[in-house]
């Protein structure tokens, strides 16, 4: 390997390191999230921490207090943050309705995959709001199961998805809220609310995307419901299999995959 | 005006012009179709010359030919081509299945809109290949009417989109094209083939997209349907008025609005 080519990155490896660096979901949803150093960033609802470590590793100097309704949850964040040498992340117990802090305790507030299961996520945002500091930023990162469509794409495949949007009705949440964002914000009061759509496309010249997203987490979060669709008497069996068999047939060679997080950024 | 302003661009007007540009529907679309000094480009089913102006001015040391089936469409095109000043394009008439060049006449291809119309655009695109040289390119812009949503979605309004779909499925169409050019072009023995999804999102903090996209572009193009939708009884009247009502509903203050583009790059 020449210098030059090391200078500029060029080695295959490292070329290919880039390129799949730049297509991940984690690029695509959080490469334009960047505090500044000493900012105080609230991280409601980090569950496990599958975002926190990519937030704290992109804001080295900030300080992060990630907080989650669930203990467990809170340990597993805690092992993954510390497994990933993030040094600059506290965690503590919240619930996003019961906020233990005084107001404008935070200079950015950031949420990723909360407000799709609460039944009044304006609620949430207002609180939310509460605890920023008057111009301070709040950051909101939701899915929209909606948005999901396929090549070659069949009734029983978009009845599984539709099972999927149905049961977490039932459960209270809103797995469209991605599109909702804009006036769920605005009517929590912020300022400067301004929503980009953050859309997967995935073809097969990018099977660790077939992998990683379309099979590993779209269609293995569609699956995770089966049983609950099927008690419910959403959809008969063999409707169900044929529906996941034909999402797996839209991960071949010829197939195609589409769904759409959309990200907000807004201020107090 | 400051001469630092001037220089920078940063007059008020001119950063409005400079954010409508960014943000406008041929930006999103073309933005990154740029042709070298003396290219041989084929614009193939040109229609009135919407895209060709765009085209022609963005890469002004090319010559683009530019063809259509219809004469009265290319008089059109020709007239929107001169007042817009470019002397870079010439017209011809030409069907995709039966070109009037010999192998290998043109660097690159350029089609927009017009796979959606073909019964077999697998085999249009196979024409498209042969007047290309070997390495040129082609560039493939189509929409997805599958793609579209917004928020509040009602019944009736994903049912007057689905009567677009189906009618245009009718005439031997398919306007759920644009998730489809990957497979296509690779079956059509293209090589490298790059597809981006170019997804249009519109909400109340861009009025200028609620008026050209949502209004004037794709809610006109579903009432455009609405005598043939009614005559062949896919909807009764007040389920169509309401649906297209309904679609009106989400271009309000706390609507949202959605639809995606896809544009494909390949290799002869």
């Amino acid at each position: 390997m020449s210098s030059s080519a090391y200078v500029h990155g060029y080695s295959a490896r490292e070329a290919e390191r880039l390129r799949d660096q730049a297509g991940s979901l984690a690029h695509l949803l959080h490469c334009d999230t960047r505090y500044p150093a000493g900012a105080r960033v609230l991280e409601c609802g980090c569950g496990t921490g599958a975002q926190t470590a990519l937030l704290a590793a992109a804001s080295p100097c900030a300080h992060f207090l990630s907080a989650d309704v669930s203990a467990a949850s809170l340990e597993q964040a805690r092992a993954r943050v510390e497994a990933a040498g993030c040094r600059n992340v506290s965690f503590g117990m919240a619930d996003v309705f019961h906020l233990p802090f005084r107001g404008a305790s935070f200079d950015h507030v950031f949420v990723c995959f909360l407000l799709e299961h609460l039944a009044d996520p304006q609620r949430a945002l207002r609180r939310l709001r509460r605890v920023l500091r008057p111009g301070g930023s709040i950051t909101v990162i939701e899915g929209d199961h909606g948005s999901w469509y396929c090549h070659p794409q069949t009734a029983e495949a978009s009845r599984t998805v539709q099972c999927l949007i149905d049961i977490q009705a039932r459960l209270g949440g809103d797995s469209l809220i991605g599109r909702r964002l804009y006036p769920l914000l605005t009517a929590a009061g912020f300022d400067n609310v301004q929503v980009t759509p953050r859309m997967v496309y995935v073809d097969s010249s990018r099977p660790d995307l077939v992998e990683s997203f379309s099979k590993n987490t779209f269609i293995a979060m569609v699956e995770g419901v089966r049983d609950q669709a099927l008690t419910l008497g959403l959809m008969d069996e063999a409707a169900w299999d044929k529906g996941i068999a034909d999402m797996y047939r839209a991960t071949e060679a010829d197939g195609t995959f589409c769904y759409c997080f959309f990200k907000a950024v807004a201020r107090a």
